[in-house]
């Protein structure tokens, strides 16, 4: 029963509780996991809640171990959910022979092409059924969202974001896939996911579809931090190319490049305090 | 060359950097592997640092990964040092077959037994060895070191505390394992690598060295977190007996009982401030 989420574990953590939850996911016909932290006002009354997608090779547990959101999420009264970054366990062919395509790399998208598009729907999973579930399910106010990512799973930030209006409030990113249908990992990713049309893959292209907003879909700002010792920037992130994308059409963003910052972890922690702050911000005005 | 210090890894976090160092220990036999973390400020001037000594099963890299203690660490200007937990490669046979005994097991003492004795010399490497080492090496003030740990390794931090006045100045623990020498988890370590006579056992129990005090050995205090839902307290931590030996020689401790949380990081991170903060308010003060 999709509504149902078992509890695999769950740890008290800063007065609240982390959780690491399982359900049957009907839109992936697969089991599916994620991870959600409860903060102590949850007791209480509904909060507000921030969606992470993280990166390629990731899992539900990665956020919850390396993102040191917990502390700040306790002090505000936000709830943390991260889901997995793939179905598994759907027994296709190669599906985790590759780190950056198949199982772990989800590009957080419906697939259209075979083997993939059965259990491959992981945008109808997170928007049409696990917020929905978050709210009936779980002490979560699902009219205040927010959203953010890292790599693979800034891409999947910025872009549910921007296809899904009025879905979540704020959103924001760490090192984020800017620009996919012209980097190495999204023309993999959206050749196999997708097909070889690369007319259809403009509408997950996070710079491609802020180019084509008619005004600015986040009136309250974006917030990417970046690496300059990434070494993915270069050839896989194009962050210039989602910044010019907001000035063509007003967006306001603050992206901040730091120098000496890698991809990893230990990066998107030292920023994560900026984030919860930037989502706070948005979240807790008065509607 | 036990002096050199080799790079395995380094990343910027916090605005100060957290490395994975190797270094042939000439105590250990063996090479051996620590993380440290040095804050932005040791860019200027040496810095104090603590020792973290971690549990059962883990590595040089869980502290760093799971600790969530570099954010205060850089605002407070504190090196954070987490050595391995034993030995690796040794070869010794079966020295992996258990969980609570051999590699990731070492208890920090120097094994007496064979076929321990010539590797398993953590005392001795953490103390006549590495300390120097960090402050010959590293931008380390060697006069200003606070210890502290993690289940075994919060038994590592009392026992080597109170066996080595002067070398710490401040000493903290997460669910410690207050007295191994009446515990499953101690009599099994202390019996292979000490031998049965469990005379020799009392001067690696942190209780027993305690009550052999003349006098508080840490008049400042020491602080001690452990969770109620923790489920290893009743049959392998006994904090009561640490805390009734401190009584006996009228040593200040705090320890707090915190309802809800378990044995895991989840339980650690929490109250890692409160930690970071004790060994502050004692480092720096004026001497």
């Amino acid at each position: 029963m999709s509504g149902l989420l078992r509890t695999l574990a769950e740890h008290r953590c800063f007065g609240g509780v982390q959780r690491f939850l399982e359900h049957d996911a009907h839109e992936i016909g697969l089991p599916m996991r994620l991870s959600v932290f409860l903060p102590p006002q949850a007791a209480l009354a509904k909060v507000p809640a921030l969606i992470y997608l993280a990166g390629l090779t990731c899992n539900e547990e990665t956020f919850a171990v390396k993102g040191g959101a917990q502390r700040l999420a306790a002090e505000f009264g936000i709830a943390l959910i991260a889901p997995d970054t793939s179905p598994r366990g759907a027994g296709v062919e190669g599906e985790a022979s590759d780190w950056d395509f198949g199982v772990a790399a989800s590009f957080y998208l419906d697939a259209t092409q075979a083997p993939w598009a059965p259990h491959w729907r992981m945008e109808s999973y997170l928007v049409r059924e696990l917020l929905p579930l978050l709210g009936e399910r779980l002490p979560i106010d699902a009219e205040r969202l927010g959203i953010f990512g890292h790599s693979m799973g800034g891409h999947g930030a910025l872009t549910l974001a921007l296809r899904h209006p009025g879905s979540f409030k704020s959103v924001s990113a760490f090192a984020p896939v800017c620009a996919p249908a012209q980097c190495a990992w999204g023309r993999k990713a959206f050749t196999g996911y997708l097909g070889g049309d690369t007319a259809g893959w403009q509408a997950h292209d996070a710079s491609r579809l802020m180019q084509r907003q008619q005004a600015a879909p986040f009136p309250e700002g974006i917030l990417i931090d970046q690496g300059l010792e990434d070494k993915f920037l270069a050839d896989q992130l194009h962050p210039h190319l989602f910044e010019a994308a907001c000035r063509e059409v007003a967006q306001p963003l603050t992206l901040r490049r730091h120098i000496g910052y890698d991809h990893g972890y230990y990066f998107v922690q030292s920023f994560m305090a900026d984030h919860l702050k930037h989502h706070q911000r948005i979240l807790f005005q008065p509607s």
